[in-house]
């Protein structure tokens, strides 16, 4: 057998049972055509296998490259004078009335030049990269009108010509009210309209909605999502964030690839989603950044076994994170997942999250090769440490690239 | 005049008054002899000053280096396998029966060499480092006998040699009651006669103790804290971390440097604080850590004008945290400091808890010449943004180090 790239002297984590860390310890992986030819114990690695290229892990743990599967990666403006005056007294509604919060995301994403756009995200993106991601998911969203959701999108697909990383794009078109008059259903509508066009310039992997009372309503949300079924889009749900608004029945009923927050899901919704094969993605650093109190349901989802990815959910408003290992320490200190279910999250299960859970993830024979290499004596210490950056080499289709 | 560095193209935060930023925009900041000799209004720059180097601020904004004024940097082993264990279910007493808990730190502590400590230690002293620090406060407390207390100071010095950061050593012998069989009289007995050997190797800045009833009883603390007075050494108290223990009042009695945590402190306690000058060290890391509820009691601190400083409480068991940005965050969002607030107390507030406020943490002439640069456009986003890493300079003694 000849490969074009050998590691040996690296601990695995493959995930390959979607529980626990799926270790070999002292193993070595092979990579050829950009995917993974063989990885096991170093002992019983092939007779005669040649590799090109030879690695040293030097004792390292090597995992499934993070897949961060829920982004608002790209924005312009700050909102950070907004979290200062929330912590000097004022409320959200008196932030908004006075033209802050998503409306001036949204003013100054409109305004901003694509340079600005592409410079502004491409830093955030290279703070994702720094920790090991290899896969980042971006929804549009603050352009809420053709033009401007049209160039969100061509920016996320630029910042993934661009750097070492796999993007794949969500259309959140309806992720609130544009600033012109309009109602919620003609938006709708639009946003239907939209949907063809976008798809037919290859700017879309998904639809995405926020399905939320201050947002869209179910049956808003159900016609939008039928607009994409027809055109054959996979789909993905804001869903009960802030209340239980059967969010999670709504997703699992159009099969969406997943359903995310999920704090205030009932146990039918939990039902639902195992059912549909709805994958839940929960984003602690929102949990966190908003003080919410009310957990997302862990417990059922463990009881009904539905898949848990964890994300970053990069956004100005509610979590203006760009740390995936942070996001690991607050799934198990804020919501109880075991390190190994929170490392699963942003590995196997964020790849199913995005409909790629046969390709990338897991350290299986066949998948991509996208891998992060960690200085660490064991996976657990990424998500318990807060602060430092173990990750040392980042391999994105079996190409080795800067971490 | 002449002065061995300037820097222009600067926005300061000088911390000058203790509340706020104080800034000065578009500002000037000159160096001689490793101290601040003018900073202003660039337009205000005495004419014919004469700069040996001068250094090109970019537009960032540049403020007091951090200093993380409460750690116990140095320890061996990793105690990240107890945090799993605990996500799967095991309480803290009975990892503690099973020889985990602090034993276990203590255990490996010993047991590493000296080079193993300065390696495990150095690589966290390089995290904090990277996100600004300048000074940092390491206490002792995990070899609880004379020699290995001796090595961890020693170890800690030497940390302060190697590295650009000044090494402020607090001795905790009071931490916790050693392995060996012993009461807490007869160890603070002990503690007590191991004062005036630390003192004259200089390897103790000030003395702290762990007072909770877990730990060490008030009167024992006393013992502690009188033999320490009479040898003319300064004082801090990790006080009422998990119960009202009178610790605020104790620490106060003694005029100590700081009293730390405080989460139980009562509303006479923190008078007792403002009455004694005594800094209140809140430690925000510990705090979520250990998913505590009981917020520490930020109004009376306001009301009563006591100083808050923030810091990492950088240590395996409570607080495995080596940054001091996710502190500043932490301390806005899950205790309501201001921005502001969060970021004085790891600048001015941070000095006057290590007995350095006329030494350090303001940009004012004649205080030494700390600094960090950041790369922001307000230092809001310091304490705002979860994850990436705006620092790009750092001085100490007026000379530039690594970021």
């Amino acid at each position: 057998m000849h490969v074009d790239a050998l590691w040996t002297r690296v601990n695995l984590a493959t995930f390959e049972a979607g529980d626990g860390y799926g270790t070999i310890a002292d193993a070595a992986i092979a990579v050829r055509d950009g995917r993974i030819a063989w990885r096991g114990p170093r002992a019983a690695l092939p007779r005669g296998l040649k590799a090109t290229r030879r690695y040293d892990g030097n004792g390292c743990w090597l995992t499934p490259g993070l897949i961060d599967c829920h982004t608002h990666l790209v924005w312009a403006g700050s909102r950070a004078h907004e979290f200062e005056q929330r912590l000097q007294g004022a409320s959200y509604a008196a932030i908004a009335a006075a033209g802050g919060g998503i409306r001036a995301t949204v003013q100054a994403t409109r305004a901003a030049s694509e340079a600005q756009l592409l410079a502004q995200s491409a830093r955030r993106l290279r703070q994702l990269l720094a920790e090991g991601v290899t896969t980042v998911e971006i929804k549009s969203g603050y352009g809420l009108d053709l033009a401007s959701e049209t160039r969100l999108l061509q920016v996320a697909r630029r910042l993934g010509e661009r750097h070492p990383v796999h993007v794949v794009t969500s259309f959140l078109g309806a992720h609130a009210l544009p600033p012109e008059p309009a109602d919620a259903d003609a938006y709708i509508d639009a946003l239907c309209a939209m949907l063809p066009q976008l798809q037919a310039q290859q700017l879309i992997d998904a639809v995405d909605a926020y399905g939320e009372s201050l947002a869209f309503s179910p049956p808003q949300v159900a016609r939008l999502f039928d607009a994409a079924q027809r055109l054959g889009l996979p789909l993905k749900l804001h869903a009960d964030q802030l209340s239980d608004q059967g969010g999670a029945a709504l997703a699992a009923r159009y099969h969406a690839l997943s359903a995310d927050h999920l704090e205030y899901s009932s146990e039918d919704g939990v039902r639902a989603l195992a059912a549909a094969g709805t994958v839940a993605v929960l984003l602690p650093g929102a949990y966190y950044f908003l003080r919410e109190t009310h957990l997302p349901p862990v417990a059922w989802l463990r009881r009904h076994r539905v898949p848990i990815a964890i994300a970053t959910d990069c956004n100005p408003g509610t979590s203006p994170c760009t740390s995936p290992l942070l996001m690991l320490n607050m799934a198990c200190t804020l919501f109880g997942l075991t390190p190994a279910e929170a490392l699963a999250g942003m590995t196997c299960h964020a790849a199913q999250a995005l409909g790629l859970g046969d390709d990338r993830g897991r350290l299986a024979v066949g998948l991509r090769a996208d891998f992060a290499l960690w200085a660490v004596d064991h996976p657990v210490e990424l998500a318990y440490a807060l602060g430092g950056r173990p990750c040392v080499g980042r391999m994105v289709d079996g190409l080795p690239v800067d971490a």
